[in-house]
């Protein structure tokens, strides 16, 4: 009997933010912009303490330390890139963008880019996390999906 | 009238993976793991070239130059740190882990930790795209939303 051979699909699960102290990072995401956590889970596994946030449906936020990463991954433990990649958490609209952004900066993100006009129409800005990761928080006029 | 405030939420709409060759990044995905882009598109616009993929509804997945983040976003372009974050495949048995293990590996990723069993009861291994990033293709006989 043919079997179908499974392929990569369009799916993303987790995104797991490597950190650098997992309480601060934690106070950051649920103190901070207010969403929800069972809080730091699998402390009695070497590696194994994480915390998780549910996302939109079937999509997870994890924190874990990035010696963790490094060390179950089989990765250098470099110096923290902030270049490497960023998050977007797209709004229904400008005031939404301020607030969020006032919201993140209350929170202790560093403001890396103040929000501002797009070329394309669109309005945004960036902060960092407490561990440089990068989220922009962008209303686009062009997509209805934020509301 | 009093209107609510507009508060961070739980939604990421764009991940967007910091690439160093864009072309590359863009055949390793689209070629190698057979998602579905418009290839490379904004190349008229100074740190606008960019591709994006479809991912399960509301999220992309974008590849954009480290350079074209460090410049639009002020941060250091610093060295790929291959420990900052990581991104989960959910799948739903241990021949699809087998299976896309190989495929991206045949694309060319580099496989960091070949698939193994978990402790906990799940099963996964882990590979590195062209520029790095770390993505875990996982089987959790504890979530059904992978099949």
């Amino acid at each position: 009997m043919a079997t179908k051979t499974v392929t990569f699909s369009n799916r993303i699960s987790y995104v797991t933010l490597g950190v650098d102290n997992l309480q601060r990072a934690v106070s950051f995401y649920r103190d901070g912009l207010g969403l929800a956590t069972k809080g730091i889970v699998g402390s009695e596994i070497d590696n194994g303490a994480v915390a998780f946030f549910d996302f939109q449906p079937g999509l997870k936020l994890a924190l874990w330390p990035r010696k963790s990463i490094s060390a179950e991954c089989n990765v250098p433990l470099g110096a923290a890139d902030a270049s490497g990649f960023m998050l977007a958490h797209n709004v229904a609209n400008t005031a939404a963008v301020d607030a969020i952004m006032q919201q993140a900066r209350d929170a202790g993100a560093t403001v890396v880019r103040p929000a501002k006009e797009f070329g394309w129409g669109g309005y945004g800005g960036v902060f960092q996390d407490p561990d440089g990761h990068l989220w922009e928080v962008v209303w686009n006029p062009h997509d209805g999906s934020a509301d």
